[in-house]
């Protein structure tokens, strides 16, 4: 049981924005989390896209937040990084060749198990992830603006 | 999100074997399922070292389920069959390079999650995923026994 590699970034993409009291790179998220550009850019571009990020360009260019921590809930952003939900082959509608679909009892309960799981996240928001900020900063080598 | 092709597998091979009143065999379930029989025997004989069914050699031999459906939970059996539960990089600590693992609370909140989805399999035993038995042996093509 995996959620995928983009949907961990995605959240790591996040929780470094929202630490930061500046904006941010792309170049700082991959060397702090050893993640290639390529992929924190795709990320960036799909948080972007989807509003929970703001990217601007140049010289005072950067990443930051698109709404408050506490709007930015962690069960939609699951949700909108996996983007596929084939728990098993007949979640798949257009590949599912399982003969007992039409009376099968497994997808209704792995449906309701995946319910369960999304009803936990959705009780989160980025703010929950970011409670120990100060900590997060240091482990991440984010400047710490001073007063 | 998706679980392994094998824990499918798995809850089909029971779901087959607990449907039959007689043995069933690997071949007939890989041709109901249009499923490879490499695939079903590899699972078949994982279910049956961890005792859930029973497979006899020679003409009269076959596979049958080793308990009752009401024995065989499924959250136990989803369990088994998804041999890592690696959600994000740092639930696998082997290769964990997450910085900031020490302080993220990101782990708890999945690990609470999954927590959720298995607690919704472990109300279900096969005796569940059976409770329509006849119209799955219709759709299988599975003999039903004259009384």
């Amino acid at each position: 049981m995996r959620l995928k590699k983009y949907t961990d970034y995605a959240l790591r993409v996040l929780i470094y924005t929202g630490s930061s009291d500046k904006k941010v790179s792309i170049k700082e998220i991959s060397e702090t989390f050893f993640i290639s550009t390529e992929h924190i850019r795709k990320v960036v571009h799909q948080l972007s896209v989807n509003d929970y990020i703001q990217t601007t360009r140049g010289r005072n260019g950067g990443i930051r937040l698109a709404k408050k921590p506490e709007d930015i809930n962690i069960g939609d952003v699951v949700r909108l990084m996996e983007n596929d939900f084939y728990l098993v082959e007949c979640f798949n509608e257009g590949e599912n060749q399982c003969v007992i679909t039409p009376a099968c009892k497994l997808r209704g309960l792995l449906g309701k198990a995946m319910h369960a799981f999304f009803d936990v996240l959705h009780q989160y928001t980025l703010s929950d992830l970011l409670a120990n900020k100060e900590e997060l900063q240091t482990l991440m080598g984010i400047e710490i603006e001073q007063p």
